[in-house]
């Protein structure tokens, strides 16, 4: 099993500000990015898990750490890993580098709880435990 | 019954982009702020009004003409009116006007179909029909 | 040469809203993804344009009709098309198509006026004006 | 002089996702409003200090913990203060608060390098300095 996973955005105009620069909140969207398509490389839609299980992965903590700039029109690859995978929380690990360069322009960090619709902390069904498990083990090596 | 409604908004660091003014996108979302304060100004929220009555006002159509810029840190005043008020579709108009200046910065119009929670078309209820009637009667003098 | 050209997006949750689908707004920045992308497949970068030839491409106008909601994680395809190019003004047409079922979700057209970086009206230098001028010819067909 | 500086704002329909709630970068927004804001209480403006005295707040570290969700139409309170203050480094401290409820929702924090307009690091003007200081002062008591 793969220990990061990755996928890549290309800036958009609408997310940079006026210093020239993409404004920085927007780094957590493309951490959404990551986390999706981290789901989505394991076998499962995060679309599914919230349907088919109302299994909702609410944000209890985020955070960024910014190095370098992303600039408008760049290609960015984000790198995700499950950070570590509890039966009630789930914490995931960024970093968005650019694709041409290589050079890490952020990292990241987001814990999630996991909830029913109505915002109820629930346990992660054993399909999905499965599947972070390895994941999750592949990634404490480090 | 006045016929425009207004309020204010301070444009945000996050609205600008890297050409130095806002971008296009965010005047949709000044649409949104000017119709939803129009409707407290009536006397309800919109709020109330999709979980209380089930009533939704889904776009089905937007435009906007650009004539100024707006600039970070603006003080911005959106001017919305009830373009017109049918049983099952409204249109609102807005202006958008630099505060300090008195400037024009952009006109509108969305286009809304009132639906359900489904999305599925519906009458809007009287109570809102009621008060939306004089409004449109008062704008249609324009 | 191609009328219309084609790129894809996948529905975000940044972009979702409450009712549980696409805020109206994020469909102009898809709009944006369009034609930025058909500038690429035309042979250049809009990045390019505005850094090498000051040349920038403000909105003037903007309208977009809705037919069908965008729901998250879908797959969807941008087709855009230059509508109309002339020295100072340009117009481009779009399309937002689910991927999957080939339904059209909506239609748009913004126009734009080519600016310098003060946003002075200027005229498109004549190796853009060669690149649009038969894309155009071919779009005047339909 | 005070040690927390308040403003509110409304969430915005834009602003929420599909789960009902407000989606986790816009917290990022709002600390952005609420250090504008302190700003302009403490006697200036972002803008002033960006276009007289070329000093940009560049962002190098943020972290928001969500506590309770915001949700469509709620007026929150962002409650801002400085938490330290040096020649080339701000860090600043946040909380949001509904504010019909007096309940925290988040706490945050931002930390920023001063910069030119070029991004290399720079020392705060000491006019800027002059007013941080007893702000910060104040705060550190806490």
């Amino acid at each position: 099993m793969k220990e990061v996973y990755e996928t890549t955005v290309r800036v958009r105009y609408a997310e940079t500000d006026q210093f020239g620069v993409v404004y920085y909140a927007n780094f957590f969207v493309w951490f959404e990015v990551g986390r999706v398509e981290l789901l989505r490389q394991l076998g499962f839609t995060y679309k599914q898990m919230e349907l088919e299980d109302d299994c909702h992965i609410v944000v209890a903590e985020a955070h960024c750490r910014y190095l370098r700039p992303a600039r408008y029109d760049d290609l960015l690859r984000i790198r995700t890993r499950i950070a570590e995978a509890r039966s009630r929380t789930l914490r995931f690990a960024y970093e968005i580098v650019n694709d041409a360069t290589g050079e890490s322009l952020a990292t990241g960090e987001t814990t999630h709880v996991v909830c029913d619709r109505d915002g109820h902390p629930r346990s992660l069904p054993a399909k999905y435990r499965k599947l972070f498990a390895p994941a999750h083990s592949a990634s404490t090596v480090h």
